[in-house]
């Protein structure tokens, strides 16, 4: 008998390499929002945040092809083309960042920051919360409450409880400092001190809560107390995505000191960036020559050139702030009886699904099976994998909304609970 | 007045971002081993690995830019090209090693070698030497000699002496491997235990010592006989370059149970990946779930793949043993009383220059300075920058050997010592 294609990626890959859904979804072409497997069938794409502008959008591969046609080399020598990008990067920030250096993923340039708090602050303790994910790399795997890592946790790392507006509700933010100002004592007292707080400013692992601008503001004043800076990891927020702002940290209303980016930034082309304010980099830098081979090649940054100018030239955050709030008021009229809040952040949906006191866990799994049978793609999120996760690339429109709800009602319908 | 290129770098990235050469060479075209700059000045390509089989190649720009058009998505989804190339690329392997992930960059790579090492072995001592880089992370730079660090090294790591074929002569490789048993001695005494010796198989970094193989043979049985790892870093031997291999660690003669490999491994697109056997990969597979967005996308291993083709269609490997002994013996010839030595490893050479006892730093950085306004881009190496180092794209022949080497005798002859 011949050899699976999961099989075939058991014996190359090793085990435990994560797919999504039951049977994995084999695609092999994607356009726009549409993905296409390999039998022909058709999936809207309501998860990918990578392909931020749509699948192979033409202008970014056109860039692409173009530059890596022209010239590929790294940052040793000089390039105009990592320069105009970070020029046009940097020009969308506010509150002093007005440096970076880009790298080739997001546990890149997380795996960064936590060294620059570091040097600028010369503490070393590090504040998340717990049911994040912030990249894969040695020191930012510890970060993370969900996969353990190789050996013990370093002692320098302390998990917060994450906010969640449902089921813990602390609408000014005050629970939320207090957890921080706790761990900051903890971090005081083993010698470490706290060189930053490090969140996504939409919370998108830990469940997407509804949380008003300022939220943050009891904690933000708690860490600037003490020297210690925020860093705000922007994988999934950034690029305009919440609609009303470009930025995450924006939205919520805090001032970042470092900011990281990622999956978006090159629709799918390996490039992502930590940015700054000056003193924050001469910290780092004068401390560590950093160099990253591939990181601000030039057909790195023509790639990320392109994905900004399409956001630009096709009002994609503006799109976002449309669909978003369309998208939320049909989820909101969506009549099943699990269903315990529907939360939006822009283009991002959260959908918690609870059967009274407990997440519908098999409930919603069974569900997300559903929805990608009949051929929409989403996933969920939370400890409990109780939460619908809806996060479609920028090119989602309301026509797109349509067929989603529509399917979403006719799924919630036929979903039962397996036996 | 207006800013110039070097003024705009140092306000868009900061302060010691590393450049090559006193006047820093901006480049704007490619194409196989010819570079050219804004002025529109020519620059034969003696020292970039990246572009391992030519800068732009069309076959790899072909690739890159037809499977950025089709889809470009991730691991979590079934795709076929990912699991083409690690089947062709681990079949160039013998010795039991049969599955990989792949990643964006070496440091990534090495990043999770150092993981595995410790995921299989149960101990977290790594032994590199003394002169070398192996990455950018916060875990892979602890091993890094020349970059300091922000704050202290980590206790789990030593630095033993780097072979010296010239000043320290070691035919039989006992003196490296009582350097390697005493640090290992040190991990035990320490309670760390040893979990991998990292090396470079060419020692590049560390000057391109002269080795038999065979030479590692005394450590390696060392390192087995505490049943600690062998990871081997091909990021600059891999991929044909030492002309007799297609692995410096095949060429060397030793079994690594890890290797990791980067820079040639797209020709400039940013991907890397850490290969090794099922056991070793299992163990660290059932601990940590490790899952990297643009590791192993359809773009990054088509690219992969097209640079594998092309290095097997145009006989790159066997290219680079034909120039690598013409260019030797030419280098050879070469009169000059600074001259001390020279070395060849395939297509990298090394020429060392010596004033006495001392390195003549000042010379050589000189002389690469002379090679540059003549239109020859390469650079020095060693702890003393007094060695010349020679590492061409692998589409290098003949024909560019003679034009490098008749300029290197003229550069010889002008160069003076700065006064």
């Amino acid at each position: 008998m011949s050899e699976t294609h999961v099989e075939r990626r058991a014996r190359l890959m090793g085990p435990n390499v994560p797919t999504f859904y039951r049977s994995p979804v084999h695609l092999v072409r994607g356009e726009g929002v549409w993905l296409w497997d390999a039998a022909g069938k058709r999936y809207l794409d309501c998860y990918n945040n990578v392909p931020h502008v749509g699948h192979c959008h033409p202008k970014v591969v056109e860039a692409i092809a173009k530059q890596a046609a022209t010239l590929n080399t790294h940052t040793r020598y000089l390039h105009d083309m990592v320069l105009d990008y970070l020029e046009r990067l940097l020009g969308t920030f506010k509150n002093g960042i007005g440096q970076g250096i880009l790298t080739c993923t997001g546990s890149e340039a997380n795996d960064i920051a936590l060294r620059m708090a570091q040097a600028a602050t010369g503490k070393t303790g590090i504040i998340v919360t717990d049911d994040t994910y912030h990249g894969n790399t040695t020191a930012v795997s510890q970060l993370s409450a969900r996969r353990p890592q190789i050996g013990e946790r370093w002692p320098n790392v302390r998990l917060v409880p994450a906010p969640n507006s449902l089921l813990r509700p602390d609408p000014d933010g005050t629970i939320f400092a207090g957890h921080v100002k706790a761990a900051m004592a903890e971090l005081a007292a083993a010698g470490f001190g706290t060189s930053a707080l490090l969140i996504c400013p939409m919370f998108a692992n830990e469940g997407l809560p509804s949380l008003a601008p300022g939220w943050l503001a009891p904690t933000e004043a708690a860490l600037r107390a003490e020297g210690a800076l925020i860093i705000a990891d922007e994988v999934q927020p950034g690029f305009g995505r919440s609609g009303s702002h470009f930025w995450g940290h924006e939205r919520l209303g805090f001032k970042a000191d470092i900011v990281t980016m990622g999956k978006p930034m090159g629709n799918g082309h390996p490039v992502a960036a930590v940015v700054t304010t000056p003193e924050i980099m001469a910290s780092f830098r004068n401390v560590f020559s950093y160099f990253n081979t591939f990181g601000g090649n030039p057909v790195s940054a023509a790639a990320a050139m392109a994905v900004l100018q399409v956001i630009e030239e096709e009002g994609l955050q503006e799109r976002a702030a449309k669909s978003s709030a369309y998208v939320k008021d049909r989820l909101e009229a969506l009549n099943h009886p699990l269903i315990a809040d529907v939360r939006a952040n822009g283009l991002f949906f959260a959908v918690e699904l609870r059967d009274g006191d407990k997440g519908a866990t098999a409930f919603s799994v069974q569900l997300v099976e559903n929805m990608v049978a009949r051929g929409f793609l989403m996933n969920v999120i939370g400890a409990d994998r109780n939460v619908l996760k809806i996060r479609p690339p920028m090119a989602f429109d309301i026509e797109h909304a349509d067929l989603l709800i529509d399917a979403l009602a006719a799924a919630l319908a036929e979903t039962k609970v397996p036996a």
